[in-house]
Parts: structure tokens; C-alpha cells; sequence
């Protein structure tokens, strides 16, 4: 064996527990040095990460850890954990050798030691397809999707589906399915942009501009003459209490995000709850880590849709690790047009 | 047969529509001449009402109608609409005949002409019991409890759940239920007498004033400090916000009332929604109207319970139609202790 190479590791930092809007600033740049090798009876591989995914409940994980905290909080001065796509470079464990393509929770930074007692990683199968859909379309969001439309949703054939966040990473997908599934889909997004997305390259029967509406109860109603079936939540607040009373009589909310009250030091109030009362309305969260074990399920069907132009997926691609914080940044401001992720090496 | 027997009818009449509170000024009572007889043709029933049910969602009836009503409007100047125990006169209704018992839809009135085309109405074939129950354990409040405790909230043995409003109608058949299914059960209700009633008359294991209570968040975290499972809502507004970060994973919540806010012009801001996420929680409204269907199969289980003295209920009753404007204004200032009904005649 060659002497054990060391090679510099960049990485980006979380400083200090963040509150209100994440700025570039709490996070940092550095640089450490890191042995090419896993030490043996650790049962850990080392990657090298090829594409970092940037999500909204990451937002969660900036907070400092308290009662409520589902999410694992990160740990200030440590690398930021999040999904991402890697090449395994040595391996203690014997589910994965050199060489081998993954998915999972790895570390902003060039390289990262993954031990055993982390959320599983996925070997990646499949490479006709782009790799860096594994932090999107064929990773964790698309899963999201996947299981909250048909699990959650519990959708009919010609229900009218409402997508808010609807060109986002798991958005762009939910209307796409329900689509295929034979509802009628309209998305809300934040610029002509998405709006345009929606319409013209993720076939939604209508899309509008949010930011554009002075009345969301009025646009709902607008678009929704006939009321909402399927609400797919995604940012919470304000649109949701306008979703309420548009909802049909045993409507179905699937609580999958709620972006726009993440950087809210308390979230704003929701007033129209009686109508899960009145219109015997199912709201239900869900979190997609409950269901991987469906993963294999989800590949056998997206993969073919993709190969036969069925699905189609719009990136958001930051080059470089710099560009990670602002990056992740950017999606509290809705900066990204589709799945935003970074892109840190091309050596695949 | 013999010459048509007019008598006169007092009824009481909704004044107008209410906002906020309702006074017993909001209702008057008047007498009309009827004619004990139903018009040949008519398909209708004629009966005389024996108890007037007094129930919360009266309160939406009471309101003026708008787009998102479900519930009917009583009509200002017209005999308010409620459940009752009635005994029939006269019929043209082949279902129904002179001297029969039934319960449903009537009117707060002596008398009332019942048509087909209004809620049908329930033969009660079971009279060894008492028969103001079917306002009550035996009516919609009890189907309520046991389409809501059943089927919304999925109970499982050795799960926790927490009943607001647990002394009322609907609550305390709630917490007989669950503690028969072998879940450990709290309730609030808002007086010590009400608080007696559900520890030591129907076998909560914990109750509480939450009158009494600074810190609701505080109040649930004690009684249960290994979160709830379970949660069927009686009340909404601030009690729903505190209930929320106390659920557990995967719980559940039943949408049955939220009656702190049915008398004001918006209803309160609930902001701890995010929960439904990261617990992964179902919170699910119901109307028992959708599942009168399983009546029968309610009555089989509940009345050998009875009988067997394993259910019981403890009713408050008003005497006389007079005192019904009241009654039923003492349930939103929590006046009634137990299911509150009004008996306008003993003669059965």
C-alpha cells in the first residue's frame, strides 16, 4: 500500500446557533488537514463529496438544540451536515467499497469521514441518469414528494391539487405526479420565472405569482372555483389560512414544509382551523426519514419516467464549496429557481 | 275520527343574528294555534317534543350565512332547530306511526311538523333506558364520541389521551371510551365539581381545572411526561397551541369543537402548527352526520355498557321550554354541568 496520502480539506463552518433570517456570515470557510484513510475497526467509510443539496429544514438544524428540536441541531464550529452525493475513497465497512457512488447525510466540506451510527447512506445503482440528481429528483426530496403525494395526499383520480413552493425541489415533482395521476394542479411560486416553470416545462394546469396578490383568498378562489381537494404545504403562514376555506369537504393537507415562517422568532398565527371541522379536513405532517424503506419502490417507478421524458426536473447549480452559504442563503429568499444544490467536484 | 284538536304552541324564536356572545335576549318565546294534524300527502310527522338537546354547534346557527357556512342557518323569527326526543301524534310518513318514540331534528317548540326532507329522524326502539339519553348518550353526542374516539383517533392500547372540555356531552363518554380501550386518560373541564365528576363518576385517571392554570404548556407537561398520544379537541384557540409541542410522535388529534371560539369575530392565532411536522401528527376534523349510518352498531356495544353499569352519564336538565334560551347560553360560559338538556313535557 502507498504511504497514507494527507490533503487539505476545506470546509464550511457553521459559527455560532443562528435566530431570524441565516445570513452568509454565520457560516465560515477554513481549512484542515485529513489522512486519505478510515482507521480500521471504525466501520466508517471517508467520501469525497461530489454535490452538496441545499434544504429549507436545514434552516431547523441552525437553531439551538431545545425541548421541541426534532431535528438535530448542528454544532457550531463543526462542518454543516446535510445531503449530498459522494465517491467513496476508503472504507471500513463492508457495505461499501472504493470507488462506490453515494447518496445520504455527509459533511460541507471536500471530504468527509461517515461512521456507521449516521442515518444510512444509499448506494447509487443507477448512473445513466445525472448524479446530481441524487440530492433532488432521486434523493431525498423526490422521496419527499413521492411519499407525500401518494401516501399522504391519498388522491383520486380528477381531484384539484393546490402546490405552494411549487417550482422547489419537492414542489416541481408534486405536480408532476399528480399530473400523471390525473388531478388538476395548480402551483404558486414567487417570480414570472417559476410561474412560467410551472406552466410551460412541469405541465401545471395553472400557476401564478404570489408576490403578485393582494387577496390570496380571492386568487384561491379563482383559480379553485370549485374549491381544493389536495393541499401540498410547503411554506405555511399567511397561504395557509387562505388555503383553509377554499378546502373541499374531506380535503387533505399534507404538512410537508412551512419555508416562509422558519426565520419567525414566533410563527404567525393560523385562524381558520374550524374548517377541518366544518369540511372534515385531514391535515397531517409527515417527515420523509419514516420512509426510505420505500426508496427501492420509488426508483422502479420515477427512473423509467425519466428515461421516457415523463418527469423532468429543473437545478439550481452553485459552483464551488464557497458558494454553499450563500447558496442555502438564498432559499429563504426564494433566490433559487428549482432544486438548488452546489456543486463541489467534477472528479467523479 | 274525531274533529281536529287545535291546540297552542309556545315556541322559542331566534330574534335575529348574533354576533359574539349570545344572551337569552336573542331569543323569545311565542305561542302559535296548530292543528294536531299533518296534511294527507305531505309525508310528514307531527310530534310533540318530549327533551330539547342543547348543543355547541347551535352557536354556528346562530350566525348569519355566509360562503363558508355548513351549517344551516336557523331562520330570525322562525322556532330555533335542534335535536330532540319527540313522541309522534300524527303521521303521514309510512315509516313512523301515532304513539311511536324517536329522536333527531326537531324544533324548540311544544309541537313540530317534521318533513321528509329535513335529517331523518331515529325510531328509538329501546325504552329500558332512560329516554332524555337520546339527547345525549344515545343521541349524536354520544355517536360523536365514539365515531371520533374510534375511527379519527385510532387508538391503541396504553396510548395517552388528553379530552378537553371532558365533562360535557361529547368529553365524558370520550374518556369512558378510552379508559375501556385501556388508555391512560386526563381531561380538563373548568370547575372543581366538573373536575370531581371526571376522576371520581367516570374514571379519568387525572383531571384538571384549567381555569386554575397559569401555564397550560406547563399543566400538560405534568400531566403527561411522557407526551400524548392522543388528543380529542374539544376547545381550540390557546388550549390547541399548548396541546401541540406536548403531542408525541405520530399522534393524533380529533377536530370535534373548538367552542372558546365560537362567539368571537376571528378566531385565535394558533402558532405551533410546525409540530404537525416534526411529530409527524394527524389532526383530522369530523361531523358525526357521516356516520350515522353506524347507529346500530353504536347502540350494540353501548347499551349492554349501560346496563352493565360500565358506562354511565351525568346529564344537567333544564325544566320547561321557558328555561331553554338559557340552557343553552350557560354552555358557552361553561354553566352546565354534564350534557345539558332541556325537558319540555312528561308526557310520554
Amino acid at each position: 500500500m502507498a504511504a497514507m496520502e494527507e490533503v487539505s480539506n476545506k470546509q464550511i463552518v457553521l459559527k455560532d446557533y443562528v435566530t431570524g433570517y441565516p445570513k452568509e456570515s454565520d457560516m465560515e470557510i477554513r481549512t484542515r488537514n485529513l489522512k486519505l484513510e478510515v482507521p480500521q475497526g471504525s466501520n466508517a467509510v471517508l467520501v469525497k463529496n461530489l454535490y452538496l443539496s441545499c434544504d429549507p429544514y436545514m434552516r431547523a438544524c441552525m437553531t439551538k438544540p431545545h425541548d421541541d428540536t426534532y431535528f438535530d441541531s448542528f454544532t457550531p464550529g463543526s462542518p454543516i451536515a446535510g445531503y449530498g452525493v459522494a465517491k467513496v475513497v476508503d472504507s471500513d465497512n463492508p457495505n461499501f467499497k472504493k470507488g462506490d457512488l453515494v447518496w445520504g447525510i455527509t459533511g460541507w466540506e471536500e471530504y468527509s469521514i461517515i461512521t456507521s451510527t449516521q442515518l444510512g447512506l444509499f448506494k447509487i445503482e443507477h448512473t445513466d441518469v445525472p448524479l446530481s440528481y441524487y440530492t433532488g429528483l432521486l434523493g431525498m426530496p423526490g422521496m419527499t414528494a413521492y411519499v407525500g403525494f401518494y401516501d399522504v395526499c391519498s388522491p383520486k383520480k380528477g381531484d384539484t391539487v393546490y402546490v405552494s413552493a411549487a417550482s422547489g425541489a419537492v414542489g416541481q415533482l408534486v405536480g408532476q405526479l399528480a399530473k400523471l395521476f390525473g388531478c388538476y394542479v395548480v402551483g404558486s411560486a414567487g417570480s414570472k420565472q417559476k410561474v412560467d416553470l410551472l406552466k410551460n416545462k412541469f405541465g401545471f394546469d395553472e400557476a401564478f405569482n404570489y408576490k403578485e396578490e393582494q387577496d390570496l383568498d380571492a386568487t384561491l378562489k379563482r383559480y379553485f372555483p370549485n374549491g381544493i381537494d389536495i393541499y401540498f404545504e410547503n411554506v405555511g403562514g399567511k397561504m395557509l389560512d387562505a388555503v383553509l376555506p377554499t378546502m373541499n369537504l374531506h380535503g387533505r393537507i399534507a404538512v410537508c414544509g412551512m419555508i416562509s415562517q422558519y426565520n419567525l422568532e414566533k410563527h404567525e398565527g393560523i385562524h381558520n382551523l374550524f374548517c377541518l371541522i366544518s369540511k372534515r379536513i385531514r391535515m397531517e405532517g409527515f417527515i420523509v426519514v419514516d420512509s426510505y424503506h420505500l426508496y427501492p419502490k420509488y426508483l422502479e417507478i420515477i427512473l423509467p419516467c425519466i428515461k421516457e421524458g415523463k418527469v423532468t426536473y429543473v437545478e439550481d447549480v452553485a459552483v464551488g464549496l464557497e458558494s454553499a452559504p450563500a447558496a442555502l442563503v438564498g432559499l429563504f429568499s426564494g433566490h433559487n429557481v428549482g432544486k438548488q444544490l452546489v456543486a463541489i467536484s467534477h472528479d467523479e
